[in-house]
């Protein structure tokens, strides 16, 4: 079967946001992704855009789960895909419902980004909450959206494994009153010095504005990295600082 | 004055590593940044091309380092540069040689990036060893270009401020032979749990492939990240990766 005319242009106009929620579909691209999703029974896919190599290779993962599948030539896969030079397969998969992990809001460490923008960093985030165990990163509903190809591609997976919900902070603070909220912010305590950390929610603010005054109204405590020597008044990548904080939490 | 034909097509030709080479010059874009170099008297400035409205908020500045000026429509502007939206002011400068600051190698912690790909991660990296007070981030010859607009932009300023030779590590090793090599890897020692780290050279591998097999022959230890709880044999991003390395050498 031949990639239409219409699904090459359904495919292209899942890069913009207007489209992916119109639909509520997306676009997942490269192998290790797309075999990850294919092997994840929950998932809905829609088809599966690839070279004739890779379908060679995969095509009992692909059978097993009945998905449609297009063989098409690298050259056709390059028109469709996001990405400067195509991989060898592409999905597009039904969106899903990020819920909220109540039980372990109430137990364990969560995160909650407001307005984070980029969405390299918000991919890079959600595999940082994979790696140390984090299962909640909730979002304000201003942050990137959770299915732009590139959060899926630099969260290497972890966008299956996490809850990503979008809740105001309010809201999420209205649900769990006992649980205390941090806030990262250059004007706090050392997170290398502050006592008596609880399990609680950690609030990672924009990339260039940081937390919002709400935030800081809510929290317990604001928690800073502390710079090392002299420095210019720069701050550290939010991706990079919520690794730091994420370690220290687990770790320190 | 307005901006040559030639002249626009030269800015151009600076997004392609080749042509930075030749010219031995470099673009750096937004009004930060351009600021901070033309604050910065090491730095030659070729020219400044820039909208009226930056040029009127910073005459004095400009005029100060004596660097060529040229003002253009946003428009104008938009078409020599390498972001998707245009900045209020882009300028050319001249490459430097980044040196090896050779008496902190022996005294203090250092990183060293094997083939780190992606300019991207290689500018945060700066950013974060601009944080921690690490003041050489050694790169092996393979690692993205130091000029790159995509290092300059994530470095935030970290670029003009961090030295950033490069130099096989086999060479940095028979400089500096009683300095002790730590190799960031999967099967290495927790860096929680590792004992009598002396300041040393720490070794960042590529973000697919990690750190070389000579990298691990020369290392005094092999050190990683513990992960927390169940995971997936996924990793970090080596830029998050090395945030949490040095804030663990600083403050741990």
């Amino acid at each position: 079967m031949a990639l239409s005319k219409n699904s090459a242009k359904h495919i292209r106009s899942l890069a913009q946001k207007k489209f992916r929620q119109q639909h509520q579909q997306f676009v997942a691209e490269g192998d290790k992704i797309v075999r990850e999703l294919l092997s994840t029974s929950a998932v809905k896919i829609v088809i599966v855009v690839c070279t004739s190599d890779w379908y060679t290779k995969n095509t009992e993962l692909v059978a097993q789960r009945k998905a449609e599948v297009v063989e098409v030539t690298p050259t056709a896969l390059n028109k469709i895909s996001q990405l400067k030079t195509a991989n060898q397969v592409l999905a597009v998969v039904v969106q899903w419902q990020s819920e909220l992990n109540a039980a372990t809001v109430s137990s364990d460490w969560s995160l909650y980004l407001e307005r984070v923008q980029d969405p390299g960093n918000l991919g890079t985030i959600l595999r940082i909450a994979d790696w140390f165990g984090i299962p909640n990163v909730i979002c304000s509903p201003d942050c990137a959206d959770l299915f732009n190809s590139k959060v899926i591609q630099s969260s290497m997976g972890a966008f299956m494994r996490i809850a990503a919900p979008r809740l105001e902070l309010a809201q999420l603070h209205q649900q769990f009153p006992d649980i205390p909220i941090y806030a990262s912010s250059l004007s706090g305590t050392s997170i290398y010095e502050q006592k008596q950390l609880k399990p609680g929610i950690l609030v990672m603010g924009n990339e260039s504005r940081g937390i919002t005054e709400e935030a800081q109204t809510l929290a317990t405590a604001e928690l800073k990295i502390p710079s090392y020597g002299k420095h210019d008044m720069e701050s550290l990548n939010v991706a990079v600082a919520t690794g730091i904080l994420c370690a220290a939490l687990r770790f320190k």
